[in-house]
Protein backbone atom coordinates (compact mmCIF):
# COMPACT_ATOMS: atom_id res chain seq x y z
CA UNK A 1 0.00 0.00 0.00
CA UNK A 2 1.27 3.60 -1.10
CA UNK A 3 -0.41 6.37 0.80
CA UNK A 4 -0.75 9.38 -1.63
CA UNK A 5 -1.54 13.01 -0.64
CA UNK A 6 -2.84 15.47 -3.25
CA UNK A 7 -3.44 19.57 -3.07
CA UNK A 8 -6.93 20.03 -4.35
CA UNK A 9 -9.05 23.22 -5.62
CA UNK A 10 -12.75 23.33 -5.92
CA UNK A 11 -15.66 25.50 -6.71
CA UNK A 12 -17.88 25.42 -3.52
CA UNK A 13 -20.76 26.91 -5.67
CA UNK A 14 -22.12 23.55 -6.47
CA UNK A 15 -21.50 21.48 -3.34
CA UNK A 16 -23.28 20.85 0.02
CA UNK A 17 -19.85 20.90 1.45
CA UNK A 18 -16.98 18.86 1.50
CA UNK A 19 -17.77 16.23 3.85
CA UNK A 20 -20.09 13.21 2.87
CA UNK A 21 -23.87 13.02 3.58
CA UNK A 22 -27.11 11.67 2.61
CA UNK A 23 -28.64 12.98 -0.58
CA UNK A 24 -26.37 15.27 -1.19
CA UNK A 25 -23.38 16.53 -3.56
CA UNK A 26 -20.37 16.60 -1.71
CA UNK A 27 -16.71 16.62 -2.28
CA UNK A 28 -15.48 13.85 -0.68
CA UNK A 29 -18.28 11.64 -2.05
CA UNK A 30 -16.96 12.88 -5.59
CA UNK A 31 -13.66 12.07 -4.60
CA UNK A 32 -14.63 8.48 -3.13
CA UNK A 33 -16.75 7.85 -6.68
CA UNK A 34 -13.77 8.39 -9.07
CA UNK A 35 -11.25 6.77 -7.01
CA UNK A 36 -13.92 3.77 -6.43
CA UNK A 37 -13.86 3.38 -10.24
CA UNK A 38 -9.93 3.67 -10.63
CA UNK A 39 -9.80 0.32 -8.06
CA UNK A 40 -12.71 -1.47 -9.77
CA UNK A 41 -15.30 -1.03 -7.27
CA UNK A 42 -13.50 -1.25 -4.45
CA UNK A 43 -14.38 1.27 -1.60
CA UNK A 44 -10.71 3.98 -0.73
CA UNK A 45 -11.09 6.12 1.93
CA UNK A 46 -10.37 9.97 1.50
CA UNK A 47 -9.05 12.24 4.64
CA UNK A 48 -8.80 15.47 3.85
CA UNK A 49 -7.23 18.21 6.63
CA UNK A 50 -10.54 19.49 7.40
CA UNK A 51 -14.08 19.51 6.11
CA UNK A 52 -15.60 23.18 4.48
CA UNK A 53 -19.39 24.18 4.63
CA UNK A 54 -21.96 24.23 1.81
CA UNK A 55 -20.80 26.98 -0.75
CA UNK A 56 -17.00 27.35 0.73
CA UNK A 57 -14.09 27.40 -1.94
CA UNK A 58 -10.71 25.45 -1.56
CA UNK A 59 -7.89 26.68 -3.71
CA UNK A 60 -5.33 24.57 -1.45
CA UNK A 61 -7.26 21.88 0.39
CA UNK A 62 -4.70 18.97 1.23
CA UNK A 63 -6.28 15.08 0.86
CA UNK A 64 -4.74 11.79 1.32
CA UNK A 65 -5.64 8.37 0.30
CA UNK A 66 -3.90 4.71 0.32
CA UNK A 67 -3.96 2.68 -2.47
CA UNK A 68 -2.31 -0.33 -4.09
CA UNK A 69 -1.99 0.38 -7.68
CA UNK A 70 0.84 1.04 -9.03
CA UNK A 71 0.52 4.00 -10.92
CA UNK A 72 2.73 6.45 -11.58
CA UNK A 73 2.28 10.23 -9.92
CA UNK A 74 1.73 11.87 -13.46
CA UNK A 75 -0.71 9.38 -14.41
CA UNK A 76 -2.54 9.72 -11.17
CA UNK A 77 -2.85 13.30 -11.59
CA UNK A 78 -4.35 12.74 -15.31
CA UNK A 79 -6.50 10.19 -14.34
CA UNK A 80 -8.15 12.29 -11.47
CA UNK A 81 -8.47 14.97 -13.22
CA UNK A 82 -10.55 13.49 -16.56
CA UNK A 83 -12.67 11.56 -14.03
CA UNK A 84 -13.45 14.15 -11.93
CA UNK A 85 -16.18 16.59 -12.74
CA UNK A 86 -14.80 20.24 -13.52
CA UNK A 87 -15.45 22.02 -10.19
CA UNK A 88 -13.27 19.95 -8.58
CA UNK A 89 -9.24 19.94 -9.85
CA UNK A 90 -6.00 18.21 -8.54
CA UNK A 91 -3.12 20.26 -8.40
CA UNK A 92 -0.36 18.32 -7.36
CA UNK A 93 -0.22 14.74 -6.11
CA UNK A 94 3.02 12.85 -4.00
CA UNK A 95 3.98 10.06 -2.25
CA UNK A 96 4.23 10.26 1.33
CA UNK A 97 4.83 8.24 4.38
CA UNK A 98 2.40 5.79 5.90
CA UNK A 99 2.24 7.78 9.12
CA UNK A 100 1.17 11.16 7.51
CA UNK A 101 -2.10 12.37 8.00
CA UNK A 102 -4.18 15.17 6.13
CA UNK A 103 -5.94 16.06 9.45
CA UNK A 104 -4.01 15.15 12.07
CA UNK A 105 -0.70 16.61 11.53
CA UNK A 106 -1.85 19.56 10.00
CA UNK A 107 0.40 22.53 11.79
CA UNK A 108 -1.62 25.28 10.51
CA UNK A 109 -4.26 26.63 8.08
CA UNK A 110 -4.50 29.69 5.87
CA UNK A 111 -7.99 31.24 4.94
CA UNK A 112 -9.14 33.94 2.43
CA UNK A 113 -12.18 35.78 2.73
CA UNK A 114 -13.20 38.42 -0.19
CA UNK A 115 -15.49 41.05 -0.39
CA UNK A 116 -16.81 42.90 -3.33
CA UNK A 117 -17.03 46.86 -3.06
CA UNK A 118 -18.52 47.54 -6.73
CA UNK A 119 -21.61 49.59 -6.87
CA UNK A 120 -23.21 46.48 -8.89
CA UNK A 121 -21.55 43.28 -8.34
CA UNK A 122 -20.83 41.60 -11.65
CA UNK A 123 -22.93 38.62 -12.60
CA UNK A 124 -19.74 37.02 -13.19
CA UNK A 125 -18.57 36.93 -9.76
CA UNK A 126 -21.83 36.22 -7.65
CA UNK A 127 -20.80 32.89 -6.48
CA UNK A 128 -16.91 34.11 -5.43
CA UNK A 129 -17.12 37.44 -3.42
CA UNK A 130 -19.46 38.97 -1.39
CA UNK A 131 -21.15 42.34 -2.01
CA UNK A 132 -20.79 45.06 0.44
CA UNK A 133 -22.50 48.35 -1.07
CA UNK A 134 -21.86 50.62 1.79
CA UNK A 135 -18.30 52.10 2.36
CA UNK A 136 -15.64 49.89 4.55
CA UNK A 137 -13.26 51.07 6.90
CA UNK A 138 -10.14 49.01 5.76
CA UNK A 139 -8.06 51.09 8.50
CA UNK A 140 -11.09 50.40 11.31
CA UNK A 141 -11.08 46.83 10.27
CA UNK A 142 -7.19 46.57 10.31
CA UNK A 143 -7.27 48.38 14.16
CA UNK A 144 -9.52 46.11 14.91
CA UNK A 145 -7.96 42.59 13.51
CA UNK A 146 -4.94 43.79 15.72
CA UNK A 147 -6.71 42.38 19.06
CA UNK A 148 -7.44 39.15 17.34
CA UNK A 149 -3.84 38.11 17.03
CA UNK A 150 -2.17 35.35 18.98
CA UNK A 151 -3.38 32.68 21.07
CA UNK A 152 -6.86 33.27 22.79
CA UNK A 153 -10.30 31.39 23.43
CA UNK A 154 -12.46 32.31 20.53
CA UNK A 155 -15.70 31.19 22.08
CA UNK A 156 -17.15 34.21 21.08
CA UNK A 157 -15.91 33.36 17.38
CA UNK A 158 -17.62 29.76 17.57
CA UNK A 159 -20.80 28.52 16.19
CA UNK A 160 -22.97 28.24 19.71
CA UNK A 161 -23.60 24.17 18.98
CA UNK A 162 -20.08 23.21 18.41
CA UNK A 163 -19.35 19.93 20.43
CA UNK A 164 -15.57 21.24 20.94
CA UNK A 165 -14.65 21.77 24.38
CA UNK A 166 -10.86 23.44 24.13
CA UNK A 167 -11.60 26.88 22.18
CA UNK A 168 -8.44 28.16 22.58
CA UNK A 169 -6.62 28.56 19.02
CA UNK A 170 -3.83 30.62 17.82
CA UNK A 171 -3.89 33.62 14.87
CA UNK A 172 -0.70 34.06 13.23
CA UNK A 173 -1.42 36.62 10.78
CA UNK A 174 -4.41 38.44 9.52
CA UNK A 175 -3.86 40.78 7.28
CA UNK A 176 -5.86 42.35 4.58
CA UNK A 177 -5.46 42.83 0.93
CA UNK A 178 -7.16 45.75 -1.46
CA UNK A 179 -6.96 44.39 -5.05
CA UNK A 180 -9.29 47.09 -6.69
CA UNK A 181 -12.63 47.07 -5.76
CA UNK A 182 -11.97 43.39 -4.30
CA UNK A 183 -11.08 43.35 -0.14
CA UNK A 184 -9.69 40.46 1.26
CA UNK A 185 -8.98 39.07 4.37
CA UNK A 186 -5.70 36.63 4.56
CA UNK A 187 -6.03 34.66 7.90
CA UNK A 188 -3.54 32.01 9.21
CA UNK A 189 -3.68 30.30 12.17
CA UNK A 190 -2.95 26.94 14.15
CA UNK A 191 -6.53 25.75 13.54
CA UNK A 192 -9.98 27.31 13.08
CA UNK A 193 -13.05 26.52 15.37
CA UNK A 194 -16.33 26.12 13.50
CA UNK A 195 -17.63 29.16 11.18
CA UNK A 196 -14.73 31.15 13.38
CA UNK A 197 -13.01 32.67 9.79
CA UNK A 198 -16.80 33.21 8.69
CA UNK A 199 -18.02 35.25 12.35
CA UNK A 200 -14.33 36.69 12.66
CA UNK A 201 -15.17 38.37 8.63
CA UNK A 202 -18.81 39.03 9.63
CA UNK A 203 -17.77 41.20 12.63
CA UNK A 204 -14.82 42.99 10.56
CA UNK A 205 -17.38 43.84 8.28
CA UNK A 206 -19.53 45.55 10.83
CA UNK A 207 -16.76 47.58 11.65
CA UNK A 208 -15.96 48.34 8.55
CA UNK A 209 -19.47 49.79 7.77
CA UNK A 210 -18.96 51.56 10.80
CA UNK A 211 -22.14 49.60 13.20
CA UNK A 212 -19.26 48.48 16.10
CA UNK A 213 -16.03 50.03 16.82
CA UNK A 214 -12.90 48.74 16.46
CA UNK A 215 -12.32 49.16 20.36
CA UNK A 216 -14.65 46.39 21.01
CA UNK A 217 -13.21 43.37 19.39
CA UNK A 218 -11.41 43.24 22.64
CA UNK A 219 -14.32 43.23 24.76
CA UNK A 220 -15.79 40.39 22.51
CA UNK A 221 -13.42 38.32 22.63
CA UNK A 222 -13.23 38.73 26.71
CA UNK A 223 -16.81 37.83 27.00
CA UNK A 224 -16.00 34.17 25.22
CA UNK A 225 -19.97 33.92 24.28
CA UNK A 226 -21.21 33.69 20.84
CA UNK A 227 -23.77 36.24 21.26
CA UNK A 228 -21.10 39.33 21.34
CA UNK A 229 -19.85 38.96 18.16
CA UNK A 230 -21.43 39.77 14.99
CA UNK A 231 -23.10 37.67 12.47
CA UNK A 232 -21.67 34.63 10.55
CA UNK A 233 -20.21 35.99 6.92
CA UNK A 234 -21.73 34.18 3.76
CA UNK A 235 -19.98 31.54 3.09
CA UNK A 236 -18.88 32.11 -0.75
CA UNK A 237 -16.61 34.51 0.25
CA UNK A 238 -14.36 32.04 1.92
CA UNK A 239 -11.48 29.96 0.57
CA UNK A 240 -9.34 27.47 2.32
CA UNK A 241 -5.69 28.79 0.38
CA UNK A 242 -3.59 26.29 2.36
CA UNK A 243 -2.53 23.86 4.75
CA UNK A 244 0.87 23.29 6.48
CA UNK A 245 2.48 20.27 7.92
CA UNK A 246 5.37 20.65 9.87
CA UNK A 247 8.14 18.13 7.74
CA UNK B 1 -44.29 56.47 -23.49
CA UNK B 2 -40.55 56.66 -22.71
CA UNK B 3 -37.91 54.88 -24.65
CA UNK B 4 -35.15 53.37 -22.45
CA UNK B 5 -31.63 51.56 -22.83
CA UNK B 6 -29.90 49.82 -20.74
CA UNK B 7 -26.38 48.45 -21.02
CA UNK B 8 -26.07 45.00 -19.44
CA UNK B 9 -23.99 42.04 -18.45
CA UNK B 10 -25.00 38.23 -18.01
CA UNK B 11 -23.36 35.26 -17.44
CA UNK B 12 -24.10 32.73 -20.17
CA UNK B 13 -23.54 29.89 -18.41
CA UNK B 14 -27.27 28.95 -16.72
CA UNK B 15 -28.99 30.02 -20.03
CA UNK B 16 -29.34 28.70 -23.77
CA UNK B 17 -28.76 32.20 -25.37
CA UNK B 18 -29.90 35.64 -25.50
CA UNK B 19 -33.38 35.71 -27.61
CA UNK B 20 -36.75 33.54 -26.09
CA UNK B 21 -37.34 30.35 -26.90
CA UNK B 22 -39.97 27.74 -25.67
CA UNK B 23 -39.16 25.81 -22.67
CA UNK B 24 -36.54 27.26 -21.82
CA UNK B 25 -34.51 29.80 -19.79
CA UNK B 26 -33.19 32.45 -21.72
CA UNK B 27 -32.03 36.40 -20.95
CA UNK B 28 -34.80 37.48 -22.88
CA UNK B 29 -37.91 35.91 -21.20
CA UNK B 30 -36.16 36.67 -17.46
CA UNK B 31 -35.71 40.60 -18.57
CA UNK B 32 -39.30 40.45 -19.65
CA UNK B 33 -40.38 38.52 -16.78
CA UNK B 34 -39.37 41.33 -14.36
CA UNK B 35 -41.00 44.18 -16.83
CA UNK B 36 -44.15 42.52 -16.71
CA UNK B 37 -43.70 42.28 -13.12
CA UNK B 38 -43.31 46.29 -12.83
CA UNK B 39 -45.54 47.01 -15.05
CA UNK B 40 -48.45 44.90 -13.44
CA UNK B 41 -49.06 42.15 -15.63
CA UNK B 42 -48.78 44.13 -19.15
CA UNK B 43 -46.42 42.35 -21.90
CA UNK B 44 -42.91 44.71 -22.26
CA UNK B 45 -41.05 43.86 -25.64
CA UNK B 46 -37.53 44.39 -25.09
CA UNK B 47 -35.11 44.34 -28.15
CA UNK B 48 -30.92 43.73 -28.05
CA UNK B 49 -28.56 44.29 -30.41
CA UNK B 50 -28.93 40.80 -31.17
CA UNK B 51 -28.99 37.44 -29.81
CA UNK B 52 -25.90 35.23 -27.99
CA UNK B 53 -25.89 31.56 -27.92
CA UNK B 54 -26.05 29.51 -25.01
CA UNK B 55 -22.73 30.10 -22.72
CA UNK B 56 -21.95 32.94 -24.40
CA UNK B 57 -21.13 35.86 -21.98
CA UNK B 58 -22.18 39.39 -22.34
CA UNK B 59 -20.91 42.46 -20.36
CA UNK B 60 -22.16 44.84 -22.51
CA UNK B 61 -24.94 43.78 -24.39
CA UNK B 62 -27.46 46.62 -25.46
CA UNK B 63 -31.01 46.45 -25.04
CA UNK B 64 -34.09 49.01 -25.36
CA UNK B 65 -37.52 48.83 -24.16
CA UNK B 66 -40.47 51.16 -24.00
CA UNK B 67 -42.52 52.17 -21.00
CA UNK B 68 -45.86 54.65 -19.84
CA UNK B 69 -44.41 54.11 -16.39
CA UNK B 70 -42.94 57.75 -14.46
CA UNK B 71 -39.94 56.04 -12.72
CA UNK B 72 -36.81 58.16 -11.82
CA UNK B 73 -33.59 56.39 -13.63
CA UNK B 74 -32.40 55.63 -10.47
CA UNK B 75 -35.10 53.60 -9.47
CA UNK B 76 -35.34 51.83 -12.40
CA UNK B 77 -31.69 50.58 -12.12
CA UNK B 78 -32.26 49.63 -8.25
CA UNK B 79 -35.59 48.22 -9.15
CA UNK B 80 -34.73 45.51 -12.40
CA UNK B 81 -31.29 44.80 -9.83
CA UNK B 82 -33.58 43.66 -7.45
CA UNK B 83 -35.89 41.82 -9.60
CA UNK B 84 -33.75 40.05 -12.00
CA UNK B 85 -31.80 36.51 -10.95
CA UNK B 86 -28.17 37.21 -9.82
CA UNK B 87 -26.64 36.20 -13.38
CA UNK B 88 -28.37 39.29 -14.82
CA UNK B 89 -26.95 42.55 -14.27
CA UNK B 90 -28.13 46.20 -15.45
CA UNK B 91 -25.19 48.25 -15.19
CA UNK B 92 -26.57 51.47 -16.74
CA UNK B 93 -30.26 52.75 -17.87
CA UNK B 94 -31.21 56.10 -19.50
CA UNK B 95 -33.79 57.67 -21.68
CA UNK B 96 -33.23 57.83 -25.61
CA UNK B 97 -35.27 59.47 -28.10
CA UNK B 98 -38.30 57.41 -29.44
CA UNK B 99 -36.55 56.56 -32.79
CA UNK B 100 -33.53 54.89 -31.31
CA UNK B 101 -33.37 51.23 -31.89
CA UNK B 102 -31.30 49.05 -29.94
CA UNK B 103 -30.64 46.23 -32.71
CA UNK B 104 -30.95 49.00 -36.31
CA UNK B 105 -28.91 51.35 -35.25
CA UNK B 106 -25.90 49.55 -33.69
CA UNK B 107 -23.21 50.53 -35.64
CA UNK B 108 -20.37 48.43 -34.37
CA UNK B 109 -20.11 45.59 -31.76
CA UNK B 110 -16.77 44.44 -29.86
CA UNK B 111 -16.69 40.99 -28.63
CA UNK B 112 -13.37 39.14 -26.43
CA UNK B 113 -12.17 35.16 -26.57
CA UNK B 114 -10.84 34.29 -23.82
CA UNK B 115 -8.54 31.53 -23.81
CA UNK B 116 -6.76 29.55 -20.71
CA UNK B 117 -3.12 28.27 -21.18
CA UNK B 118 -2.82 27.17 -17.28
CA UNK B 119 -1.55 22.97 -16.99
CA UNK B 120 -4.58 22.19 -15.28
CA UNK B 121 -7.86 24.88 -15.35
CA UNK B 122 -9.19 26.42 -12.73
CA UNK B 123 -12.32 25.19 -11.06
CA UNK B 124 -13.28 28.87 -10.79
CA UNK B 125 -12.60 29.62 -14.78
CA UNK B 126 -14.45 26.92 -15.97
CA UNK B 127 -17.01 28.31 -17.81
CA UNK B 128 -15.52 31.45 -18.46
CA UNK B 129 -12.26 30.10 -20.54
CA UNK B 130 -11.49 28.14 -22.33
CA UNK B 131 -8.70 25.37 -21.68
CA UNK B 132 -5.52 24.89 -24.56
CA UNK B 133 -3.18 22.41 -23.12
CA UNK B 134 -1.12 22.59 -26.02
CA UNK B 135 1.59 25.88 -26.06
CA UNK B 136 0.03 28.64 -28.69
CA UNK B 137 1.96 30.28 -30.72
CA UNK B 138 0.82 33.88 -30.18
CA UNK B 139 3.15 35.29 -32.75
CA UNK B 140 1.36 33.20 -35.75
CA UNK B 141 -1.57 33.36 -34.70
CA UNK B 142 -1.41 37.97 -34.40
CA UNK B 143 0.35 37.20 -38.18
CA UNK B 144 -2.30 35.11 -39.60
CA UNK B 145 -5.03 37.86 -38.59
CA UNK B 146 -3.77 40.66 -40.37
CA UNK B 147 -5.65 39.08 -43.83
CA UNK B 148 -9.27 39.10 -41.67
CA UNK B 149 -8.74 43.16 -40.99
CA UNK B 150 -10.96 45.53 -43.49
CA UNK B 151 -14.00 44.53 -45.80
CA UNK B 152 -14.52 40.86 -46.73
CA UNK B 153 -17.09 38.24 -47.44
CA UNK B 154 -16.61 36.42 -44.35
CA UNK B 155 -18.83 32.95 -45.99
CA UNK B 156 -16.15 30.72 -44.47
CA UNK B 157 -16.85 32.04 -41.35
CA UNK B 158 -20.21 32.11 -40.77
CA UNK B 159 -22.57 28.67 -39.87
CA UNK B 160 -23.24 27.17 -42.60
CA UNK B 161 -27.28 26.98 -42.20
CA UNK B 162 -27.93 30.50 -42.04
CA UNK B 163 -30.29 32.20 -43.91
CA UNK B 164 -28.09 35.54 -44.77
CA UNK B 165 -27.36 36.35 -48.42
CA UNK B 166 -24.80 39.06 -47.73
CA UNK B 167 -21.90 38.34 -45.56
CA UNK B 168 -19.85 40.86 -46.61
CA UNK B 169 -18.18 42.94 -43.08
CA UNK B 170 -16.00 44.96 -41.84
CA UNK B 171 -13.30 43.94 -39.13
CA UNK B 172 -11.94 47.36 -37.78
CA UNK B 173 -9.67 45.41 -34.70
CA UNK B 174 -8.62 42.57 -33.69
CA UNK B 175 -5.64 42.49 -31.49
CA UNK B 176 -4.86 39.67 -28.93
CA UNK B 177 -3.87 40.64 -25.26
CA UNK B 178 -2.03 38.54 -22.81
CA UNK B 179 -3.13 38.31 -18.89
CA UNK B 180 -1.03 35.72 -17.07
CA UNK B 181 -1.95 32.48 -18.24
CA UNK B 182 -5.26 34.18 -20.38
CA UNK B 183 -4.94 34.89 -23.84
CA UNK B 184 -7.40 37.11 -25.31
CA UNK B 185 -9.02 37.94 -28.62
CA UNK B 186 -10.36 41.15 -28.72
CA UNK B 187 -12.16 41.88 -32.11
CA UNK B 188 -14.05 44.91 -33.46
CA UNK B 189 -16.34 45.24 -36.22
CA UNK B 190 -19.61 46.56 -38.62
CA UNK B 191 -21.53 43.30 -37.40
CA UNK B 192 -20.77 39.98 -37.43
CA UNK B 193 -22.43 36.89 -39.13
CA UNK B 194 -23.48 33.48 -37.30
CA UNK B 195 -20.84 32.39 -35.27
CA UNK B 196 -18.47 34.45 -37.29
CA UNK B 197 -16.06 35.06 -33.94
CA UNK B 198 -16.19 31.74 -32.64
CA UNK B 199 -15.03 30.18 -36.29
CA UNK B 200 -12.57 32.84 -36.01
CA UNK B 201 -11.43 31.97 -32.87
CA UNK B 202 -11.37 28.57 -33.72
CA UNK B 203 -9.63 28.65 -36.91
CA UNK B 204 -6.60 30.88 -35.05
CA UNK B 205 -6.72 28.56 -32.02
CA UNK B 206 -5.73 25.82 -34.79
CA UNK B 207 -2.51 28.31 -35.99
CA UNK B 208 -1.79 28.67 -32.60
CA UNK B 209 -1.06 24.90 -32.10
CA UNK B 210 0.08 24.83 -35.27
CA UNK B 211 -2.45 22.15 -36.99
CA UNK B 212 -2.47 25.33 -39.95
CA UNK B 213 0.21 27.85 -41.02
CA UNK B 214 -0.65 31.69 -40.93
CA UNK B 215 -0.57 31.86 -44.80
CA UNK B 216 -3.63 30.16 -44.88
CA UNK B 217 -6.18 32.21 -43.51
CA UNK B 218 -6.33 34.88 -46.59
CA UNK B 219 -6.70 31.38 -48.67
CA UNK B 220 -9.57 30.65 -46.27
CA UNK B 221 -10.91 33.39 -46.55
CA UNK B 222 -10.94 33.47 -50.79
CA UNK B 223 -12.35 30.00 -50.52
CA UNK B 224 -16.26 31.41 -49.28
CA UNK B 225 -16.73 28.08 -47.80
CA UNK B 226 -17.64 27.11 -43.81
CA UNK B 227 -15.54 23.64 -44.65
CA UNK B 228 -12.53 25.62 -45.70
CA UNK B 229 -11.78 27.29 -42.43
CA UNK B 230 -11.67 26.00 -38.78
CA UNK B 231 -13.37 24.64 -35.97
CA UNK B 232 -16.66 26.71 -34.12
CA UNK B 233 -14.49 27.09 -31.01
CA UNK B 234 -16.26 26.99 -27.59
CA UNK B 235 -19.36 29.10 -26.66
CA UNK B 236 -18.00 29.70 -22.96
CA UNK B 237 -14.80 31.50 -24.28
CA UNK B 238 -17.16 34.90 -26.07
CA UNK B 239 -18.18 37.92 -24.26
CA UNK B 240 -19.95 40.45 -26.15
CA UNK B 241 -18.29 43.19 -24.60
CA UNK B 242 -19.55 46.39 -26.48
CA UNK B 243 -21.97 48.33 -28.94
CA UNK B 244 -21.55 50.94 -30.56
CA UNK B 245 -24.25 53.66 -31.69
CA UNK B 246 -23.41 56.96 -33.83
CA UNK B 247 -24.10 59.52 -31.91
Amino acid sequence: MKRLRAKIAYDGSGFAGYQIQPDSRTVQLELMNVLERIHKGQRVQVVASGRTDAKVHATGQVIHFDTPLTIPLAGWLRALNVLLPEDIRIWHIEEVDQTFHARYHASGKTYRYKWDRRQIISPFTRNYLVHVKQPLDVEAMKQAAQALLGTHDFSSFCAANTAVVDKVRTIRRLEFEEHGEELHMVIEGSGFLYNMVRIIAGTLQEIGVGRRKPEELAEILRAADRDAAGKTAAAHGLYLEKVTYEH
